[in-house]
C-alpha cells in the first residue's frame, strides 16, 4: 500500500529517483558500487559536471555564476556567506522571518554589522513583512525564501536596490524565478533537490576573493569554485541522487511544470482548510507557503485522534513541528496531487465524525 | 565477473552492506526510502544511536569520549580541531609526514602556533620521522597515521607526555589502538568506515567550550556534542551505510579481526613485490602502509603494459596517485585476500612476459 509521506524534510523524492539510486548503490559503471568509486574518476566526474550543468539551466543561470556542492548544510551557510563577503566595516540587511533567518542573524554579527530591517516576529512569524526600506549601503540583504516550521512563503522576489542573499533550502527548484540579481542562493539538498547530506551552493563568482580576513581553505568559496568542488571528497553518492532529481525536474517541465504542479497541491490543501469548519490555516493567507501546509484543528483535544486517521491512511510526517504544534504537510515538488487528496479525504471523513 | 576495487577512497565496501544499503535506498521501514525519512524520526535516530555506541564498543571508547557524525571531511577538521582547541597563546606541535599533515599545519597558523617537530619531506615523504623531542608545552601534539599517497603508516603510537590528535582517515578501524590518550580522533569515512559524505570526530569532553574566540555554532564542537550530532540535518544515508559497515565489522572479529586480515593481505603484496625483480616498494621498509601498498617498476616504459594487464583482470583504481606515479593498491577491510592474489597473479605473469 502507498505511503504518502509529507515530512519535512529529509523528504520525498520521485520513484524512479529512488529506483535508480537503490540500482546503482548495489552496481553502477564497471560493476562497482557508485560508492566504492573514487571521486577522480570519470563516471564521478561526469555526475558532477552533468548535475552542475542542469543546475544552470534549470534556474537560467549564466557565467556570471558558479554552482557548488558543498556540505554542513543551510545552517553552514549562515557563517560562510558573511565570513566570505560581509567585511567587518559593512553592513548586510536580514528580514527575520523565523527560526532560519534568526539563526542566520546570529552567525552574520560574528563577522559584520547587522541590520535587522524587519521582522514578523511580533505575530510568531506566521507573515512575511514587506514595505520595509533597504538602505543603498547595504553589502546585501539576506532574505528566507520559505519557512518550513511556520509555512510561509515569499510569494515573489522584488528587485531591490542591493545585491541578495537567500536562503532557499526548501522552496528552491519548486517554481520559476529570477537568479540573476543573486549574490548568493544556498539549500540544503533534502526537500526538493535529493537526500540529506549535500548543500547547494549559487554563487556569484565576482564577490569572492576580496576579504582580507583569514578564511579556513575549506570556508572559502574560491577553493570550490577553482576545483569545480572537488577540493576534497565530495558526498558522491547525495549529489547523485541530486541529479537523478534533476533529470525527473526537468523531464517533468523544470521549474515551471513544478510551480502548476505545486501551486494544484496548495489549492487542494489550502481549499480543505478553509471550506473545512474543523480547521483553520495559521499563516496570513497571502504568504501562505506552498512547501509546508501548517493548519491546526479548532478543538486541539482531538489531535491524537485526527493523527491516528491520517496514519490509517498511510500519510506520514503530518506532525506539527514541536515548537509550533498543529500539523504540517509538506508537499515538495516529487509529491503527487493524489497525495494530497488522500489527507483531503482523511480532513473530510474527519469533519463527518467530529463535526 | 568480480571487480577487484583497490581504488584508495571513495573505496570498497563489503558486498553485504551494497547489497544492504541498495535495498535500504528503496524501501526501509514504513515502506519509505531511507533518504526519505526525517531526521527526527525514531528508525533515523536509532540508526545513530547504534552507529554511535558500535564505535564506542569496536575501539573501546568510554564516557570521556563523544563520537560525532560531522561533514566537509577530514580537511575541515583541519582548522575545526585548532579553532576549538589551540587557544591563539598556544603551541600545537605537528609531525609532517605528507600532504595531508602539510595541509593541517597550514590551517592551524590560523589559530595559534605551529612546531613543526619533524618531517619526512627530505625524502618525499617515503618514511616516518622517529626520535623527536616532544616539548611539555605542547597544547597536542598533531599526526596523521597513515599517509595514503606516498603508502607510509605509524606502526604504533607510542605513549607521548602531550594530548595526540590524529588524523587517522585511512586506517581508523584497521587494527587495535589504545584511543585513550587521544584529544581529538577524526576521519573522513570513505576508507574503512563507509561512503563519502560523513566525518567522523571522536572528541574528549573535557577539552571543549573553553576557547574565547568566537566560534559559529556550526563548527563549534560543543554544539554537536550536546545535539548527538542532530543540530541540523545530518547526511542520514552516509551514516546509515556506515552502520552498515560497522556491524559486518563487528561480525567478522573487530579491529583486531582487521588487523589479522590486513596483516594477511600486507604480507602476501610486499611479499610479491621484494621477490618479484621487476618491482620495486617506495617507502622505508618499517612504515610500510598495510593500507595503500605504493610500488613503481623498475623499467616505468612498461607501465602502461602493467595497467593494462591489471585492468584486464579486473583489477580496478591501482594507478599510483597524479603526484608520485607509479601504483597504488588499496587492500581496506572489506578487500578479501582473494584480491589481491589476483593482484599478485598479475604481477607473477607480468614478470614471465617482461623479465
Amino acid at each position: 500500500m502507498k505511503v504518502h509521506n509529507f515530512f519535512a524534510g529529509p523528504a520525498i523524492l520521485p520513484q524512479e529517483v529512488l529506483v535508480e539510486a537503490s540500482s546503482s548503490a548495489l552496481r553502477y559503471q564497471n560493476g562497482l558500487s557508485l560508492m566504492e568509486m573514487s571521486h577522480r574518476s570519470k563516471p564521478i566526474a561526469d555526475v558532477f559536471e552533468e548535475a552542475e550543468s542542469l543546475i544552470a539551466e534549470l534556474l537560467g543561470i549564466g557565467d556570471e555564476h558558479k554552482v557548488l556542492f558543498l556540505t554542513g548544510g543551510a545552517s553552514s551557510q549562515f557563517y560562510m556567506i558573511p565570513m566570505n563577503i560581509l567585511g567587518a566595516d559593512q553592513t548586510a540587511g536580514y528580514i527575520d522571518t523565523g527560526t532560519w533567518s534568526t539563526k542566520a542573524i546570529k552567525e552574520a554579527k560574528l563577522f559584520g554589522k547587522v541590520e535587522v530591517l524587519a521582522s514578523s516576529k511580533d505575530k510568531n512569524f506566521t507573515y512575511i513583512p514587506k514595505d520595509y526600506l533597504i538602505p543603498d549601503h547595504l553589502r546585501y540583504l539576506h532574505i528566507t525564501s520559505n519557512n518550513t516550521i511556520v509555512g510561509t512563503q515569499m510569494s515573489k522576489f522584488d528587485k531591490v536596490n542591493v545585491p541578495l542573499v537567500c536562503d532557499m533550502s526548501s522552496d528552491i527548484f519548486s517554481r520559476a524565478f529570477d537568479a540573476s540579481q543573486f549574490d548568493v542562493i544556498y539549500a540544503g539538498a533534502q526537500k526538493n533537490l535529493g537526500p540529506s547530506g549535500v548543500t547547494l551552493a549559487i554563487v556569484k563568482k565576482d564577490v569572492v576573493g576580496k576579504m582580507e580576513r583569514d578564511i579556513p581553505t575549506m570556508l572559502n568559496y574560491e577553493t570550490h569554485i577553482k576545483k569545480d568542488s572537488m577540493f576534497n571528497t565530495p558526498p558522491t553518492f547525495p549529489v547523485y541522487v541530486c541529479l537523478l532529481t534533476l533529470r525527473w525536474l526537468k523531464a517533468n517541465g523544470g521549474v515551471a511544470g513544478m510551480e502548476k504542479r505545486n501551486q494544484a497541491k496548495a489549492d487542494l490543501l489550502y481549499g480543505e482548510i478553509d471550506r473545512n469548519p474543523l480547521f483553520y490555516g495559521t499563516t496570513a493567507v497571502e504568504d501562505r507557503s506552498k512547501m509546508n501546509v501548517c493548519f491546526l484543528l479548532n478543538d486541539d483535544q482531538h489531535n491524537d485522534a485526527f493523527l491516528a486517521m491520517a496514519t490509517e491512511a498511510n500519510c506520514v510526517g503530518i506532525k506539527g513541528h514541536r515548537s509550533v504544534g498543529g500539523f504540517r504537510a509538506s508537499t515538495y515538488n516529487a509529491m503527487d496531487i493524489n497525495s494530497v487528496q488522500v489527507l483531503v479525504d482523511v480532513m473530510k471523513r474527519f469533519e463527518e465524525k467530529y463535526g
